[in-house]
């Protein structure tokens, strides 16, 4: 995965060149569905990414314009990654994957009430979701 | 990306056990956005994927009972490659990845007819497209 590389005008390839990555996408979805913020809470999610990927796909995902990390505005020593705009867009696409993986994956374990109250009302559960997933940047001091 | 190898329970990692890799879902594009049927087609695709790369995804994809193969009805030397229920399944994922696309990669096109349609009625266009995507397997010989 080259960065930046642009092989056709597809909309589907022009995203996977930012997105088509095993690894960059279980990043994204630790931001948008699990809420995580830091380094440290990536890499104890249980696919075990290594610290030198997850250093990569973080800094890629920032340099895409999907990701901003900034300091912690409770702890400076400490930062923090959240979602722009662009990246929060990303949650109806996360949410379809789930939504086949939990069908088509029967090893996969996922709530059942969850899912349900998703296909109730997509639109009503995004909303919730982008608002949750919005806050956690709150914390993130502006850049000087 | 290890054939079958699951790391976690969440349904969004077991799907990109199977998924998660930019050519396997490039191919996944041709077949179900772009009405692909045969590999000589596949190779055509503006991306350039290497013979041996796309061998080695449609077996995968075929492991995986996403997509089935067999021989052209109407030419019984040809190989004809099509969705499965499960592969049909991954549309909705598929379209809200070309929307995030044609959003957010400014530089790749796409009909802003097409994307209009979509976005009115998600359903409708998902049911329409369903129907288009099952009919290019219609001429797959069943296997004997």
């Amino acid at each position: 995965m080259a960065r930046q590389e642009q092989r056709s005008a597809c909309p589907i390839a022009c995203a996977l060149d930012l997105l088509g990555d095993r690894w960059t996408l279980l990043v994204v979805r630790d931001m948008t569905l699990l809420g995580k913020t830091r380094f440290s809470e990536f890499l104890e999610s249980p696919e075990g990414i290594a610290t030198n990927v997850l250093s990569d796909r973080l800094q890629r995902l920032q340099d895409s314009g999907i990701v901003i990390s900034g300091k912690d505005s409770e702890d400076g020593r400490r930062v923090l990654y959240a979602m722009t705009k662009m990246g929060l867009d990303l949650l109806p696409m996360m949410l379809e994957l789930a939504v086949w993986g939990a069908k088509h994956r029967p090893q996969s374990g996922v709530p059942k009430e969850l899912q349900e109250r998703y296909l109730a009302d997509k639109d009503q559960f995004l909303s919730e979701l982008r608002e949750r997933v919005k806050r956690s940047s709150s914390s993130i001091l502006p850049a000087e």
